[in-house]
């Protein structure tokens, strides 16, 4: 029986306590967890609208709203597998590889003890640090990749690591197995055809958001599900994926996205996928007065959380 | 000829004024009245974001933007039926049960002199004293339960009377039919299955959100019209039956709803519902910077004046 | 090869540098130009709530967000056509028609040598104005008017120019052909049937939000392309076209529109208009926190700009 | 026995009941009734931030904040003397010598009636159209305008009649007795020292901020009174008085000014003043998310109110 | 050497981490304790803008901004004595007794070890339960009470418990030592004279904010440490004793109080009182868009501290 | 006469127009010209509130409100002197080292034509490039630094170049004559002593905010004046000099400082003074709803180019 259920909302309100991630247990004790999430407060890859550093306190305050059993799968998320909050790992605002490597290093008991981490950025940058302690332990990832954008530019402002060069990095550090990889819901202007070939080139495949809707949902899980199949995957969802309508406040918005319901939609299709890693990045609470789209991004790790315990009680 | 017209904004400006719903006059001199909007400024029942005390000013405000004429049913509103704002109904806040009794003691002289109240929440507890003061008149009542959840907890953080509970009370109290009710809109997280289990145990039947989309808005409709018929009904909207994009100044957000023009499209088709009361609830202005909450909540408010308007046109 | 590219954001950051539209340069020599961004900052016309004179600096801040590649026409905007920021026109705040006349006065070199205006407001009012010096060059315009409301009333608040009236005066003083224009996106309450009547008089076609939905929206596309051919149109976006949600920063706020995707998705089908002037108005920085509006009138006038290079290129 | 007393907050809570100023009843009836608030929503007349056609709405939404004792003059306001709400006067935005005759026909009946006027702007315009009717019973008045600006301006961006003028127009127009007046407050930057010259030669006696600091608040008071001394005065209060840190939500913030406590002891000092007429102004509401100048603006009415009890006391 | 450090912020970013009061260690282990600082979040007992619940978190989030070492005191506070964040208190919101029960039964196992309980609220109703649990471990107290308001009334809205009586129940339950009890900074419009008389028949010593600049902060200095002794205080601090500039996130704002910088003047002159116990309350996020009430709310707690640092140094 | 006379306000509203520092020209061009304005936003150096990037923007922004004639020095500040807007600054988002050559190389030709600098940050960290570059062409410069914090720190997270560093690494880098220099402001926790100690170990001489209301506004002024006699003197003021009351949106928020009157006097009496460049830093536009940091910002450049001003007429 698992020790790491949340605290019950249904017994003490929601706003007492000091707010943990869906009010799971605050701990770096990981004996019979099976998934760990972890606050990647980390902004000095934003390239505009900065204050991600804020998001993982955000997202943790409004997770409190969400419960614990799943409708859409059926599942006692947290009957079925064992989660907790690990807490933040540390970085050193303004250095970038400095805090690449506080990152692994705080991800790395996790990932040697075989939990899977799930992080909350962060700007997009933190995806790498991610990626790169994981790789280390599985091989190179299968990418499952929602944002608006590809962020595999070479460079951005000349920069090698930023939030805009993530995906490019990851291939070329071996981290990423591009070849089996998907980015989903770009759309949007561009500084070229090039910021899509880029990724072509890479051997990504990609879904723009026009094809989600010529495709339909159900055809896209089905790709999704059949280029993905049973390799270790690392889901890396940036707000920005959805139209600024359902996350005013992230760093780069993309006006014209899909809606937050199409996006669970999309996620609730992925049962079964064996993820090694997850993250939601890219919240800037400084432009979300309402706090919706801290609750999208509890909302869309929540679902993460729920394929983790499916497989669970799979296994 | 009604002498209940709204001020025409063609002449005076919306600003000028002190405000009243839909610029109605506002009297409790209820002569020759068909339907009274009466705030119900009562938050003691919020379990999380609480302040929906304010909510009927923040609806007053931003409903002078409404027009008499409704396109969609081609009816004047104000020639075919008489509205007042009849004011607030007196609370205690801080005090459940005694709120419940004065909000009962304020809308009797309303549902004694026939006229329809509809009621601008407050939280979701405020319907059961709506409930109480309606089914001593009419019965036991049909209910159309708008909302994310289902509200028929036996008990919410140890309470019998809060916005998790009415639709459980109002059952109990035999002041719901359950049998000829629906609850439509659930979606979203769950303490358990129990959640949906308790309200069908009850008798309710419910539409989950997936399920409109599943079925379709018109078979929707149209269920709700075979269910309902021409049987007494209560309107219960809780604001949090859309998106929080659409509404995100709320008690309680649920990620992944319908959108605003959704519901809009399900109310206009319930014309010829036989409607006892109605209400509006869960709009937190604290959380509504924009005013799209309150405006979202006054227009359904308003496209429900309408399905009034046209009954009383038919009879 | 045009010497009006807007500054890299790939080299130099969004957010270094005096904003202009687009990162354009801001200059008022027109030589090789094929169209001007220009700022009307006028909101007397307003008669809710006012403050759009904040509006063309809010689009602006915003609008270096956006890529000079619009992938959905392959095209880059800026190579293909020539684009500035022309500044702003002087208005007097107050004094309507003396604006107007100031603003016809800025505009006129401009239209005189042959550049296409792109006016971004302003409340709707600014748009007789455009209309008058476009029309003195090109004789009595075909209008696609995107809009909540027909703003065709005779007068509002007993005014014949503001807000309400701009589309009825501009075929009272033959600068609008009505019997080619179409007006699309009405929705919402009326003060009476002959809201949208007078527009049909005047010869206006209207296709309102349930007929977008009805029709579909290629359909739409083609009766638009059908109606308007190869006539000189002015496009006209008043931001209350989509929801709130994706517009919560206007003047005045209609639930239940379509989506920013849907608008985008319009324009885009447009390809080939021969377009002779523009506008994007309503937006009211005051209600828009998190800067979504600012970036949805942005993305409006960039895909607008995208038909023009696009026509420029094929001609 | 006065039959205006205002509602009872111990009794009912504040957020009961359609809001009106201190809670006072909301009639037009003037029998027996010694000043009468009424809001004056005109800003058609402000250069900058525009809005405060909401201000009387805001004021009243807080005012119910307010008790009916003034401790400092130890006098219960409304029994002393008769107070209402007379709700708004009518404007005509955009329409600026309209809605002056508009807001004149207004207070015709309460000033016909002897009844105090005390105006809620609206931009500082409307003293104007207040002065005008005033003084066509009572003749030229004594002023004491408490602003960090003269507004004495001949002409602003051309305009006869806006918010920067109105201390020369009421001159002119033989409305204001310049040499038994005083201007207190100004401070801040200048378009040339004609701007306090202006006021000098028209008659007026300034005492600028740096002034009240030096000669310190009594002496401040005495001067006043020793000026005014027992003719008719009106008191125009423009909120930026303050420092924008005690009253944000204004039209032309002026950084450097007192406290809202300083504001206070001048008002508080001013107890028999001969009081024909009073105003607050330039609040705007979009500017004030705390609620903090809304308060000031109705404290201060409500201080004046005192005077006016008091008088009414000693009579 | 204490174990109860706070995380070093010029070791690791004060952005990292779940937020404990000051970065302090989130314990219940009270062994070798000083004083624990334990969040309130009751807010029921509000008659006007809720929303305190939220108040613990906000004041968390922004106290990782102060630094361990006083100036004013020259002391570091956490070298001097221990102390930790205890989380938060249960409540159960819209049930005031059972509250108070709650909140007494979390406080008990503070109060009988000794430790010192630094509540964080919540509305001024919570400082009943807190002195209930002091005075019977060392009966009754001497209060020190910094609020715009006397909170003595019988009774508000009907009610004997709520945020508007504390002060007169406290008395009546024989916890508070009236005679030996000073309210300071009343100020703002009264319901009527017996607002202050009440407490002064219940034994209170007041100090009006008129009086304290009268006086002078050294000389109410003296005069409180001359009164209070060395008996047990319990120091209750209303964030509305500031003006709302100061402190814009309350529930209930009393325009024209002392300065943040006046607060801490007069807190710092307290080193030697023996603090039993300590609340400061009234905080509320809903209108502190700039954290700055928040911050207030930490700064006064902190002053505390190093009183009670102070204490245990010199003892 | 001076060719760089700002837009007149009178003449054109304010709102007209791209938005350049108090709507001077924007040119690099600086023929003639005394002074420049040149935004430098960079705050890779926050260690906490990121956002000072977007600080040029809000500055330039609300800085249309001054006006040209500074009513304290008897001085049209435009006829005295000629100033410009230069731009901004480019900077490299998130990598230090580079930006800080970036920033010397943009401000080297204004230097180097003998214009006086005036840099709106950023974070407090861009007063070193800056430094750097006026002292290699007037050596070692004295400095008059507004600040609650000394930000001498050896490194700060580590780092040895953010806003907690410049003004020692400008000792160490001999760009700063410490001995001749003074820190101004200092309040609130500390780390430790040290914090104080290490300036005045470099030489600083400090003036607490304490101090400055123990000796008073003019004895402070004498004592800078004595000290900076007519050195070559950089004016470095951080925002957090004044209570958050008057400046909320800054990066490290300090309670309990002085108000902005104050600081307008303690600037007000420095004429005469030799200033090599100034600079004001800290403004974040994300915690500043209202505008009053910004203008605050804005009026506190003003107030410098005054001193530049009567220096220049003095000359």
């Amino acid at each position: 029986m698992p020790t790491t259920l949340p605290e019950n909302s249904l017994k003490r309100p929601r706003f007492c306590g000091i707010n943990t991630f869906m009010r799971l247990p605050h701990t770096t004790d990981l004996t019979g967890v099976d998934a760990a999430v972890i606050g990647i407060p980390f902004d000095t890859g934003s390239p505009y609208r900065i204050g991600c550093r804020f998001a993982p306190a955000a997202a943790r305050a409004i997770s409190v709203m969400l419960r614990p059993y799943n409708p859409y799968h059926r599942i006692n998320v947290f009957e079925a597998a064992s989660f907790v909050d690990y807490g933040d790992a540390t970085v050193n605002p303004g250095v970038t590889e400095e805090s690449f490597a506080l990152i692994e290093a705080d991800l790395a008991p996790i990932v040697e003890q075989g939990v899977i981490p799930l992080g909350i950025g962060g700007d997009h940058s933190v995806t790498l640090p991610q990626l790169r302690i994981l790789a280390s332990r599985h091989g190179a990832l299968s990418i499952l990749h929602f944002d608006a954008h590809t962020d595999t530019w070479d460079s951005y402002l000349g920069q090698k690591y930023n939030a805009g060069t993530a995906f490019r990095r990851g291939v070329e550090e071996g981290l990423i197995d591009a070849k089996n990889s998907i980015q989903i819901g770009m759309r949007g202007s561009l500084f070229s055809p090039e910021d899509i070939d880029q990724s072509l080139r890479l051997g990504y495949e990609i879904i723009t958001t026009d094809q989600i809707y010529d495709l339909g949902i159900p055809a896209v899980i089905a790709r999704i599900r059949e280029k993905l199949g049973s390799r270790k995957v690392f889901i890396s969802f940036d707000n920005d994926f959805v139209d600024p309508a359902f996350a005013p406040g992230i760093q780069t918005p993309e006006s014209g996205g899909p809606t937050a319901r199409e996006a669970y939609l999309l996620l609730r299709g992925l049962g079964g996928l064996n993820i090694a890693g997850a993250d939601v990045v890219e919240l800037n609470p400084s432009f979300d007065q309402s706090q919706i789209t801290a609750l999208f991004t509890a909302t869309v790790m929540s679902e993460i959380m729920a394929l983790i315990a499916i497989s669970k009680t799979r296994a």
